[in-house]
């Protein structure tokens, strides 16, 4: 299952270089912004991380839920912590959200699988 | 192409059962009012499928359109009046619907065909 | 309190009348369709409404949910049935839904109390 | 300005008791589950009200925010905390937040002055 | 009529200056790619603004119409091109635009009548 | 890769055409309003075409984008003049349209490798 990760990650990383390889400015600063929005400030990184994946999940982003579900797991944030992240934005974006949990705890499971076999 | 159905059922089965097992208070109690919310009251529950299915819709959720669909089509709604239930969400939601309700015939189709060959 | 009505359709009727004066096509017949969409076909006009009413409450329209919700009234559908109409809108919508709720709330009592003065 | 605070609150509540009253099951357990979702659990309740407001400045819920600003305030996060969290809010968002950034900075303010009068 | 421009920009002035003065980086960039977004580049600036007028249209956002319709009215875009634009707007985003595109009417009226008496 | 356009093709005529065989008085002006609106008005087709590529990404619908995209390139629109405007599109509906964004890119070059390859 942990190839779900790798592939996500694979394809992120390809597209990723083809937009940045384009020189729009605009966008070129929009994914700066991204990389700095999430760095130690009056917030710590951790808190930081699960605003960004409760934006992403009650927005019904996929992919964004994938990638903060990632990062918050590589930052050491247990499963309960993000659970309850995301019930808050079940509750708050309504039953709508129910199909992003599922695949939000698929991809979860994924890390954790593939943290496994490493 | 009825494998969809069951595709999607099983899916969604497997990972409902993962996140009921998680015991998440506030998830575990949005799961039950799901199956409450639909059932006889005021309105029937003809009624208030079509209700889930055009704010699923609206909302662009494949799946819970998906769910809705086949909970009206076991009701015994004809595809006439899913349609026009549909007809609405189209007209409200706007063009972006559109690629929604192409999914959602094909969909009503798998559950037809899966009903002939049972 | 039942001003809120008649200012509500006067602000409404004078500038769709401006927006039709302006011979849109396309703007034209799209309000075409938002009249004939709620007529009489395989679904009475009673549960059309409903499902404009929640189509607009998950979107979160109020102006929308206003016009549905007068429309509703004028049908004489009651207020149990527009309550548990609205009730899967705010399931389906979640919490974000329950500003516009009160609102609406606000809105029938305008229209009960605009009823009983008349 | 303080007052913006007492009106908003005032209207809250009358709505919210006039809704509560109503008696709908699916309502009243959805307000319950508001309740019960930001208190301590994993995740301390300044974490949780920071997932609330930016669940609620992405969807654009001025109203919301509104109640998150005003709980977060009360809870002792500062303003360049609550600010971090918004910023986070327009980024995932988009510029289409920055209207109701204007709105929020508002409410603090308002916040700020009622308190200081108090 | 005209006083709801000048309301509206001086809301919208006061409340950026205090956000700017906050000195948020991450808000900051953002105020300053919308500035470069919308200036010549591969497409004209009447274009551009036109495409941030049905962005803004599409995702509801009132305060975010009329800073664009201000901005395409300055450049000289006239009421035919604009309502072209908003109509595919309409078109896109379903009926849930109408009540915004009532209030965009509204706005370009108070734009129109400030430029006669100036 | 040029499978892609075909694939999303063929599956979107099939379906149009079951869902127009269907005979629903509303969506099948829906769609014909869809084809309409991107005539030659006060705006000419490669602005309109842009205007609903733009509603499409801040909507976050892959398939309208590819639509657009499609049609854009069939108009000879330049990757400059489209990057352009899904840059609007990534500022006004924020980082939640970057995944949009890829597949945007992608479905390009899917355009520009069928192009070649005939």
């Amino acid at each position: 299952m942990s190839n779900s990760v790798k592939d996500f990650n694979a394809y992120r990383s390809k597209m990723n270089d083809k937009i940045l390889a384009d020189n729009n400015k605009i966008i070129k600063r929009i994914f700066n912004l991204d990389t700095n929005a999430y760095t130690q400030g009056a917030l710590d990184v951790k808190t930081k991380e699960l605003l960004g994946l409760v934006a992403s999940a009650v927005l019904r982003c996929d992919d964004c839920v994938k990638y903060h579900l990632e990062t918050s797991y590589g930052l050491g944030l247990n499963k309960e912590e993000v659970v309850e992240a995301l019930s808050i934005a079940t509750l708050v974006g309504g039953t709508i959200v129910i199909p992003h949990l599922r695949r939000a705890y698929e991809y979860w499971d994924a890390l954790e699988s593939q943290s496994e076999s490493s």
